[in-house]
């Protein structure tokens, strides 16, 4: 490999590395994180203007907490492993139709190119490069044809585990106020100053390692989580007045 | 364009079709109300070892569904936009790329081609072409190096909307129960049945419209349910007693 070839590869990687941010690991965190702030505050907050016991609060935001970290945490981890299944299906069929019908494989390689405006004999030189690895050819239909990237299921189980795991803390977070106040009020001011301020820095977080603008990533955090705790209060009130 | 070109266009069309199943629009409607299932019920359930109140129920039922379908139609509504932003600054610094560095662009054009098996020539020959066309280069290079697919806007923002409206209808579906009984504990034998079913049911066709074996599906959208539902009982209930 030439020096320039190893230029232009490490530029690659810094490229995709500025796209990915830090590590998957961090961003689990912080997206379960910021998410588990959400829901769990904006149903306290309902709560709090329906109900006149903390102790119903904490319960139903604790009971919230569990079914959301499950639903999120299994259901995610269920989503990679039927993901994983899909993409074996996926290549299994491609090497069946790279084996029985190579002709049509290769018009979709030369279609691929002939969107980009690649002419006729250019599309006839790929095609048949590239029919020549027949491993290589159906890595490049799944990824080009398909669009499917091979799945890594230990990161989809890892990476479940940790935004499940980090949606609990999350939504803890604006819990704690219920447990030091007297009344469901007094708990959802402190616990909307707490919150806040904690959707803005989770959000400011998870915009950087997602790599939006991070003070407006933060804002909108913030905001979907009021808007959302102010729906469920006006809600749960006028509702409870049903009754 | 050949008759070949033509059928092997239809073909791959067809292809592509079996991959996303139904329509966008049904898609959204299933997954917004098998999600919107879950967490309800669950909270509910969890509720229901815990309260003795059918109105508590049902206000932290509907308290719940109000922020989760905010926190998922609006949340998913931004980042659909964030993901527009992204997509506009990334095309931006290809453009600058493609202009200012063109020989370090070709050189990951050819990079991406030797990774596939292809010679120096074919990788040559297709850089060199691709860059006659600057548009096509860079489409090309947000597709292949980048892995960024266009962004429909509208799509994202009813895609929002009817996930967050279909939670609403899912969600609702557990709660009915709490209406036509006299304790939570009534309600929640209703409601299980109630929910256990329609989560097979929406699981199913969820499992269906995105492609994959439905009864499987169907089993394993029914399990998270039921789990959360379960460990929100007991962790309420034994949270509960604590106060």
């Amino acid at each position: 490999m030439s020096d320039k070839m190893n230029t232009s590869l490490t530029t690659k990687e810094l490229h995709k590395e500025e796209h990915l941010g830090s590590s998957a690991f961090i961003t689990d965190i912080v997206i379960g994180m910021s998410d588990g702030l959400t829901v769990p505050f904006a149903l306290a907050a309902g709560l709090s203007g329906a109900v006149n016991s903390n102790a119903v609060v904490i319960t139903a935001g604790v009971a919230e907490i569990v079914a959301g970290s499950i639903a999120m945490g299994l259901g995610g981890y269920l989503a990679g492993k039927t993901e994983q299944e899909h993409y074996q299906a996926e290549l299994k069929r491609e090497y069946d139709e790279v084996d029985n019908l190579p002709e049509r494989e290769k018009s979709e390689v030369r279609l691929i190119f002939q969107e980009y405006g690649l002419n006729e004999l250019t599309q006839n030189i790929i095609a048949d490069e590239l029919a020549k690895d027949r491993d290589k050819w159906v890595d490049f239909m799944m990824k080009y044809e398909l669009g499917l990237e091979k799945p890594d299921i230990n990161r989809a189980r890892n990476s479940a585990a940790t935004i499940g795991i980090s949606y609990i803390i999350g939504g803890l977070i604006p819990l704690t106020a219920y447990f030091f106040t007297q009344t469901p009020i007094d708990g959802l001011m402190i616990s909307a100053i707490l919150t806040v301020i904690c959707l803005f820095i989770f959000g400011y977080f998870k915009s950087k390692v997602t790599g939006q603008p991070p003070v407006k990533g933060a804002l909108k955090v913030m905001l979907i989580g009021i808007i959302a705790a102010a729906a469920a209060f006006l809600i749960a009130k006028s509702f409870n007045g049903l009754f």
